[in-house]
């Protein structure tokens, strides 16, 4: 937690918030920190600043705070990613979020397990959360949009073009003839499909070049999903 | 598990192998293969190729394999990462082993807890597991070395100079002046220094920087060491 993220119900004056639950539990266990200690702090959709520990105890955590600088921008960025196991659901939201997505689609595909769309992660207080987490580890307050589309050709048909319009998409896929580009993409935004393991089958890469998505390959090392992402926005940001 | 990483002493006759444990149940459980069924295998150490599953029940997997492809190359990067906390440390390694690194060395510095040390983590054989998973992974065969080194004077001071010599040595920093570069950098082999949760201190900086380290920023947004260490791999090769 590199920023303590604040919504607009912790503040009990004008200029102080109270905090209970993770966030007490995190300042107090990890930070260490002590009345008189300054925390970088900021509002969620907000301005960052920093926040004077007035109080700190079993109870309550109370800072001072000061906003006054603009978070870190987004990148002109859209993930579609095909949903992953669960278990790796939590570290690819969070991480996206960390590196300044603006938005996330999680979408179905044929090799994605039925299953992973019952997982109580998919719960919007858990996507909610992973996300704060990005943001704390970033230093950012702007949530990415999150959306989930259970459906994978009405979205690629009916929502996709409007999505990738004016702009640029690509499909990571593991037998693209074109390696993916290690340098900044024109026209902007960016739209960045990624298949489940195993990757999206014939027809969908298809289906995705039909609105306009050209396969790019990350070489012969088939990479993690969180991996992946990280390293294609290495390449183009 | 894109890869069945065989051991010499897996075999069983001159292109017969007999599996059981870890991937004998993976194989059962995950790829749901059945006998005819052909699988990615690769020696450790050596060479890639197809095995034929001619067994598989509840005490084994025995697959008839034929070896004629080189692993993917290594990438000429070593990681240089304080030590992380146990709970991330399985991530960083198999992730970094997945990108290609050559080589790994977990260091100390200011700000790994002195508890970090005593992770059962750091036993051989688990470094020696999330190693093997990287490599499953990614297609790969060839473990990269990796080496702990508790002291980090003697280190940086000692060994850290004949590492970098003759290639580029960059650390990334999060108040250098200077971005991480966004191209392949040269002259290579690249040796490249994450420090902990925190940053290196000043002072350890500095110590890297008399033997040959630039000072690198990622930008204003804090990442974990194992999406750090994948976008700069993106931004640098």
């Amino acid at each position: 937690m590199n920023l303590v993220l604040l919504a607009a119900d912790d503040f009990v004056g004008e200029a102080r918030v109270r905090l209970t639950g993770r966030r007490l539990a995190h300042v107090r266990g990890v930070h260490r920190a002590a009345p008189g200690d300054q925390l970088l702090v900021g509002l969620e959709g907000g301005q960052v600043g920093k926040g004077l520990v007035v109080r700190l105890d079993d109870d309550a955590l109370e800072l001072d705070v000061a906003l006054d600088a603009a978070p870190p921008a987004k990148l002109p960025l859209t993930l579609v990613l095909a949903l992953p196991r669960p278990k790796v659901l939590n570290r690819v939201i969070a991480a996206a979020t960390s590196l300044g997505v603006a938005r996330i689609y999680l979408i179905n595909a044929w090799r994605v397990e039925k299953a992973y769309w019952s997982s109580p992660r998919l719960a919007p207080a858990n996507l909610r959360e992973q996300r704060v987490l990005g943001l704390e580890q970033a230093k950012d307050t702007v949530l990415p949009e999150l959306e989930l589309r259970r459906l994978f050709v009405p979205f690629v048909r009916d929502e996709l073009p409007a999505i990738v319009a004016g702009g640029t998409a690509l499909v990571a896929h593991p037998v693209a003839a074109t390696d993916a580009p290690r340098a900044p993409v024109a026209p902007l935004p960016l739209t960045l499909a990624v298949g489940p393991e195993g990757g999206f089958i014939a027809a969908e890469v298809e289906s995705l070049r039909q609105v306009g998505f050209a396969p790019v390959s990350l070489g012969p090392r088939v990479l993690r999903v969180e991996t992946a992402v990280a390293t294609l926005i290495g390449r183009m940001f």
